[in-house]
């Protein structure tokens, strides 16, 4: 059928994979709406920041977290919703800045968290891929990301325009000039990072009995993020560790059929990367390491620390996409997995 | 020998547990000293709180974030050491109280953090077991655990002790009623949950692939706990969940090998631990569940929320220590553990 001709990727997680950099060509060029509401954070004068997110969303809240501590220099506190939705209580939110994160914008918890950090005396913001979500509704601010429908279960495009959503934002808070070449330069390097093929990474997950995968700054978002990917889509428990922990002691769980996917951006956490890569390697474990001068998978080449990250993401995707169909699963719709999370 | 003889544990892991509801009065006992403290961090009138701590201290201060937020109400921030020490970044802690959590008291990168945090604004308080440390000297603050040496490098006194000196800070900053009534009781609840046996939860980790540890809230930090120790001393990758987050997408890679360790604490967050419960039984997976009416593990009886999951970490500490001797490992001795992490 045309629909499954020769070159049109058969599930949609493979299809919404191939669309990212497009979508994120439109992203980046909508600066000036995005500018508007940076101008009403800076005029805020935020004294503190609180991200909130789920799942694919908390990692691209983990993501933001690195992005607004090193370039803005506030406080970033992980909201834990059961705060509000179980124990109803409301932390003081006076000054703070809370930023949503949620791809449906429909999740009833994180909408009434966003509702009570509002009431809180916080200025809040839904990044949403719905526009017109209840999310999107019990904010002050949206930023829209823009992606277009989702069909596959498992996020892959909403996660990673949510997280070039965050740092469009804090490059026009803080009119960085590095920031902002660097999300020039992104579209096309997404673009190119669809070239390079991790599947001997994706290989080695088709009957391994665990993974790990391992960043650090700004990298462990993406880390946590594939863990996660790879636990719900292959149905394989991955674990996702800053490269300092993991070096000290959940290494003791690393044997040589548990692969680790270390991912290194050319930054002041590159030495360290590099210390636990050197460990793991004298132990004769399976690592594979993306970024960086002895990069062993396919890469383009690092460029700004703060992005790419959020670049590896697509070949991991797409090695996991491909896992998947190997080991018999269907990646767009994993066990347990729906589009909006109810949470008790 | 006599020190083998038949009443005395034969690692320093079990004795060290054994010693836990000794140490756990004694620190109980301190409420006057940790009154003083709470004197000055109320004066302070904190506006925001960072907690800073890695891999079991962390895991406490996972713990503190919750009980803080509950019961002192300001948002709370788990510092990414990164920032201070690899990336250079200070973010603003003016008006903000910092908690140092470090066994040793001597990791250098969360010494350097400490100091950082100071010079940045910040009231600075380290709860350390070893009060003459550096980390000691670069606090405003200091309270000592008083946990008595810790030989075994699998940490599980001073974790314990920790959380349980956090406790006692927060009951003297809010005078809780509930709070002071519940540590009251805890020396005496620790002992008694010695004696509950958890080796079905244990030998169930001796031949799986990976394994799974759900709580939610006052419970989390001790979920995560749990998985730490799994993996660093069976040497068995284990993930520790929000029962929320569980229950969607990576609950699709458990399995009737990969045993899951629910804890329940009788509070607003029970009913989304049982949905998880009942989910994960109808799909026929290995669920442990210790708390609450329907609880398969044996237990003392549930008692205030915010103590039960410290009392929840001797059982299982005292499982993975059996269950480590019958893998044939060394529980004292992990690989790849020090008792001071040196991170770059």
């Amino acid at each position: 059928s045309v629909s499954n001709g020769a070159n049109r990727p058969a599930t949609a997680m493979a299809r919404e994979i191939a669309e990212i950099p497009a979508a994120a060509a439109r992203l980046v060029g909508r600066s000036d709406e995005i500018a508007a509401i940076a101008d009403r954070i800076r005029a805020f004068r935020p004294r503190a920041v609180v991200v909130c997110g789920r799942g694919s969303s908390g990692n691209a809240g983990v993501y933001l977290r690195y992005l607004i501590e090193t370039q803005m220099q506030l406080l970033v506190s992980s909201a834990a919703p059961s705060i509000v939705t179980a124990y109803r209580r409301t932390p003081d939110m006076r000054g703070a800045f809370f930023v949503l994160i949620s791809q449906s914008g429909r999740s009833p918890d994180l909408v009434s968290t966003t509702e009570v950090a509002r009431e809180a005396g916080a200025l809040t913001l839904a990044i949403v891929n719905d526009d017109r979500s209840p999310a999107a509704d019990a904010a002050d601010l949206v930023l829209p990301i823009g992606a277009g429908p989702e069909h596959a279960v498992a996020a892959t495009k909403t996660v990673v325009l949510s997280m070039i959503a965050g740092a469009v934002l804090v490059a026009g808070i803080t009119h960085d000039g590095g920031l902002r070449d660097g999300l020039r330069r992104l579209p096309e390097r997404l673009q190119s990072a669809l070239g390079c093929d991790w599947s001997q990474w994706g290989n080695s997950l088709v009957s391994a009995p665990a993974a790990f995968v391992a960043a650090r700054g700004y990298g462990l978002g993406t880390s946590r993020e594939i863990a996660l990917k790879v636990t719900e889509t292959l149905r394989l428990p991955a674990l996702g560790y800053s490269a300092a922990e993991l070096r000290h002691g959940p290494r003791a769980a690393i044997t040589p059929d548990t692969p680790v996917l270390v991912l290194r951006q050319n930054d002041e956490t590159a030495s360290g990367v590099d210390l636990l890569v050197h460990d793991l390697r004298e132990a004769n474990e399976t690592v594979f390491l993306a970024g960086g001068p002895e990069c062993t998978l396919p890469w383009i080449g690092d460029d700004h620390p703060a992005f790419d990250p959020i670049v590896m993401l697509l070949p991991a995707y797409k090695a996991i996409e491909a896992a998947a169909r190997q080991r018999g699963l269907d990646p767009d719709r994993p066990e347990h997995l729906s589009k909006i999370t109810q949470t008790l």
